[in-house]
């Protein structure tokens, strides 16, 4: 299935914000931001890599077309959305203790902790300044307020979010509705907060932001539960990760956190006992969690789970006054992120 | 010699204002910045420890009552400008692997690196939010985005400076200049933009804003300069720690760095094999380090470095229309920083 439009449609202009906002300054640490995207080597040589899919500042962009008819607009709070993005990916990266990240080494890998703590910080620091700092700042003042305010609540809880996830690692139990929770901050709040800024710069229609919102709040959901879903059954071949990687790296996802909530006698005790070891998984123990999975529906838990959530993000839009193009375009988007394959 | 009323009579308002920041969360989150600014212990019982000087935020609230004869309006930005400075104390200590602070466990000592990271990632986030989240926030809105610009300028500026600080620590030669521009943004940027932010708040009057911004980075400076003399010939029994604490951490502060460059023949080689080595200092050592400090005139260089850097800075307020008493108590803060002995 084709990516829809928008996703694709305003990367030149969402790479040249990013570009504007990281100036060329020659200190090592916006060099470290710039590798981190993908526009240059460690040694500070220029590439085109993966800067990833952008799906933020798009979504962010979109909103505030699909309200105003126009998107210019809310560029400052497109590109400071991706970079407080891609923040948190600096500072997840030194958490989870990742040495890899889109096929390149991590930032904190190469240049160690401490540095890899700066360059997310002062990523963070150009998000804000990307809203509201530049000198032909584009947003009237009571706007670009409005837009941080909404950029800043999401991203305190999507730290809450993060916090929420590291305790879950330490923790036997997971409930799935505690899973749901955790997502919805983590990786829900800026999805969210995208669409939400984008439909608040362009109108003040407040049913209109609000829709805007609770859509991306599924949207976010959305995501979340088709990754953890692709984590476990997707096709290697298409996700460009090894096959089951989620239950090798013994990521507590929601297949696995439905399973332990619902598995009971034996393969409860089984799935428990994989979980909380730590040596490698053989092959047995990869087929017994793919069965017991099986036995408790937990494939089928997240296919239902994502179909309703789609269909209630989709509610939200209808009911609101804006073009049918945009309107099909939401229905678009929530498919694509329904059934995309990687 | 007395504080200067300066640093504590606002000493309420910004307590105040710091606690309603960090709304009552139950989160673990909002737990440990509690515990890092002093108000609990590491269970969450409540504690009245040393919350540090709020040296910035008195600045801020001052510079406001200088310029308008008020200073509660500045309040958001002082509160602002106190989390973020804090945010940049919970990450340096990370980044120096210290383990206490102001006596008592640092953050990521108590629970790890990665909520190190989340905790000061959460007070940034509450910074911006103090300025212009709060539902009443009572800054105007082209008021609160230019304290706001400010403040986040600043802030980028001081990641720069911890950036270099990282970097001096590896390289053999730090030259003087190199160093001064470093705690100009390492330690200088906030304090300045305390100052900035508190006159933009109390006024329009661009050369008013521009001459204390001047004065605060004479100050910022000061400071600096005053904290590494104490660092090496401060009264252990007046500064609260050890006697010639900075050599025994080879800190590279202002005194090494100029007697690195301004030493010659076997004392420069003297002093540079003692800071190259990473064994315990002997009282040799230290006899030696200090002998060679004395040799170059370190003491006296770092002495009229401040002297003049408090004449200059006062000479940028002498020139603006602001209260006398005001006029009088910015001599008071200079001469105080010049002078203190802890």
């Amino acid at each position: 299935m084709d990516l829809p439009s928008v996703f694709t449609r305003y990367r030149p202009a969402i790479t040249q914000g990013l570009r504007e906002a990281l100036t060329e300054s020659d200190l090592p640490l916006y060099g470290m931001q710039r590798y981190h995207l993908g526009w240059q080597d460690e040694h500070g040589k220029p590439l085109e890599a993966n800067s990833g899919k952008a799906v933020r500042p798009a979504l962010c962009l979109f909103a505030c077309e699909a309200v105003s008819g126009q998107w210019r607009t809310a560029l400052p709070a497109a590109i400071a959305v991706e970079l407080i993005h891609n923040f948190s990916l600096v500072h997840d990266d030194i958490q989870d203790g990742d040495t890899h990240r889109r096929h390149r080494a991590t930032v904190w890998y190469l240049w160690g902790h401490s540095h890899g703590v700066n360059a997310g910080d002062a990523m963070n620091i150009l998000g804000n300044l990307a809203m509201f700092g530049g000198d032909g700042a584009a947003l009237p003042p009571q706007t670009a307020l409005t837009a941080s305010r909404i950029l800043t609540k999401a991203c305190a809880d999507m730290i809450e979010g993060q916090v929420l996830d590291l305790s879950f690692e330490q923790r036997a139990a997971v409930r799935v509705d505690d899973y749901l929770v955790m997502i919805s901050k983590k990786t829900g709040a800026l999805l969210a907060a995208s669409l939400h800024m984008g439909a608040a710069i362009g109108t003040r229609e407040e049913r209109t932001t609000a829709a805007m919102l609770e859509f991306g709040k599924g949207l976010g959901l959305l995501f979340q539960v088709r990754d953890d879903m692709l984590g476990v059954w997707g096709k290697s071949e298409v996700t460009g990760k090894s096959a089951s990687n989620d239950i090798h790296r013994r990521k507590k996802s929601l297949p696995v956190v439905h399973a332990l909530e619902h598995a009971k006698g034996p393969s409860r005790d089984r799935l428990q006992t994989i979980y909380k070891s730590d040596t490698q998984l053989t092959d047995a123990d990869l087929a017994d969690v793919l069965t017991i999975f099986t036995e408790v529906g937990s494939a089928r838990y997240c296919e239902e789970l994502a179909q309703q959530t789609a269909s209630a993000s989709l509610r939200h839009i209808e009911t609101i006054e804006i073009a049918p193009q945009a309107k099909r375009e939401c229905a678009e988007m929530t498919r694509f992120l329904l059934e995309r394959e990687y």
